[in-house]
């Protein structure tokens, strides 16, 4: 089959690799239909984490069952299911917690599982799941979505599964004003969560007509363009006053961090989900003074996939409207520099 | 009067002083019935904090209303009402968000109001009261509190109020397992707060007899003496395996905030309301590899007093156990050193 490997900064090629077969009698072999590229992903791509080996790249998907193992009772060939970024077993106290990004057998696309087997990578024509019971969501009722559909669902995989842990790790709620630091992908799937949510007031931060544009299609009442003290003065300024009972850090710098603390109004909340490449602290201080909370971290997306799965299948949300651009996985070094110089918000890659 | 008066490092007197007046027409005047020392009292006495010139010191106070100013109009001269620990408007946005603390027209016991008047300390024999109708709450058909009512009220003013909002902020509900790290005054108020929530189990870390007892009394159902990482594992061990769904820092120290953050399980929150004395931040990349949530900082007790009343006046709450010395007004000095020594757990002063 072909896969997308990463050589090492800004080295990615399509190639051949073995067609995955079961492995374990809770494997579950599925035929991907769509993938597609993650911020993430650029990481490695920039050279700002290392590649020391070529691997298997991608970590969102979703796709056909081809075959099961002998253990998986909940998913049949020919099922449409959607992938987490992340395996999972459903059974350790922190997967019976909802936390199913610490789960104690707790694996990776393109990595290895618990019993040392290799896992490949999303962005390629099929997948071996570990754990597939547990780790995989089937989308009822439908095995051949349309092209929306198709990209709304594989959102699920990530993106707006994150933004989702975003909004509820900054307590948005019916009423409350969102303030939303980011507007990639990741950024957008907080508006359209924050408005699921039934927040009252949604500001985006974003400079880019393209993404300003879906941030208004996802729910977001206002734009600001500033950043930093002028873009707090500007929140304050729209919201009468004061500053946002919700915060959405959709980023992960250093720089966005302090724009999103400094955006929560005392007694807020702030959502982090963009992992933080700079390092450093929530000064405790701050915390103590503004009286503001502050959580996040990887997504649960597993705990969140069905919840969300009925309102993409009902058509009350279409994160889908995030990708872009869709080219076919042969073309994934230029889905990659595509995102990287920011020509695209989120490419989708059709095996 | 006799108010009492911190000179410097170790050296609090009780000296005479003008009995207050109204000065404002939202002022009341309050003849202080029972007054407290807190452990942050402590801070000055112990030179961690500068004392530039003397002052009147004490925030927790009850009291009966003897004068009120013809702008306050939900009190009545003969009310007992309790103090929260800071001067609250009731009207600001922050207010109304239910953050009194961060109130914009907020001011201390012992400090100066927005008028740049003087209010005095809370451990002496009257107090006037800025924006009385805001602050002060009255407590409804008592006005004779016997000993022990009388010590709950009082705890209402500040280590209650504070050990709820640990609670709170650690987001402890029914059926969650609770660590509670450190065992003064608002320790203890926190695991009685953490019962009063619908915790299921609730550990208490600490190494004094007296204090352990207290905490049982108030509804731990584990005392834990290790510290450090021997405390992360007996905690573990304690609960099958996993660590804590909710933890309540109620220290200040970076020793404490450390046992408290490696307490919590992956998802779980910390809630903290020891004043950070050591500075420092919240590691970002813990918090986002772990899920942990983190919040806290000065309670606001304004907020919280009506709904914990009830429950002291209806006896399902006896937060004035923690009080384990009553002295005289005149004793405050000897209050300080009892406290000092960790002779006593928390001091009530009767003027």
């Amino acid at each position: 089959m072909r896969a997308t490997i990463i050589h090492g900064p800004g080295d990615i090629r399509v190639e051949d690799r073995d067609y995955p077969t079961v492995q374990q009698p809770t494997d579950a072999v599925v035929k991907v239909t769509a993938a597609c590229v993650c911020g993430s992903d650029l990481w490695p791509y920039r050279g700002v984490r290392p590649t020391h080996e070529p691997r298997a790249i991608g970590h969102e998907f979703i796709g056909i069952v081809e075959s099961i193992g002998e253990a998986v009772t909940g998913l049949a060939v020919g099922d449409l299911v959607i992938a987490p970024f992340v395996v999972s077993c459903g059974e350790c106290p922190q997967c019976r917690n909802g936390v199913t990004v610490a789960c104690d057998r707790l694996a990776g696309w393109g990595g290895k599982d618990d019993a040392g087997l290799p896992i490949d990578g999303a962005q390629g024509q099929a997948v071996r799941v570990p754990l597939a019971d547990a780790t995989l969501v089937k989308v009822p009722g439908v095995t051949e979505p349309d092209d929306a559909l198709r990209a709304s669902l594989l959102t699920l995989s990530d993106v707006m599964a994150t933004g989702h842990h975003a909004a509820l790790a900054a307590k948005v709620g019916p009423g409350r004003s969102v303030v939303v630091v980011g507007d990639g992908a990741v950024g957008l799937c907080g508006v359209l969560a924050a408005r699921r949510l039934g927040a009252e007031r949604i500001i985006a931060m974003s400079r880019h007509a393209d993404r300003q544009s879906i941030a208004r299609e996802f729910g977001a009442t206002d734009i600001v363009e500033e950043r930093g003290e002028d873009g707090v003065a500007k929140v304050r300024e729209l919201l009468g006053g004061v500053l946002a009972d919700s915060v959405l850090e959709c980023v992960g710098t250093a720089e966005s961090m302090e724009q999103a603390l400094h955006s929560v109004r005392p007694g807020g909340a702030l959502g982090f989900v963009g992992v933080p490449t700079g390092g450093g602290g929530v000064p405790l201080r701050y915390l103590f003074d503004t009286n503001i909370s502050v959580g996040g971290g990887m997504a649960p997306a597993r705990t969140y996939i069905p919840e969300l799965l009925a309102d993409v299948l009902d058509g009350s949300i279409n994160p889908g409207r995030v990708f872009d651009v869709v080219m076919p996985l042969e073309d994934a070094a230029e889905a990659y520099r595509a995102m990287d110089e920011r020509r695209a918000i989120k490419v989708l890659l059709t095996p």
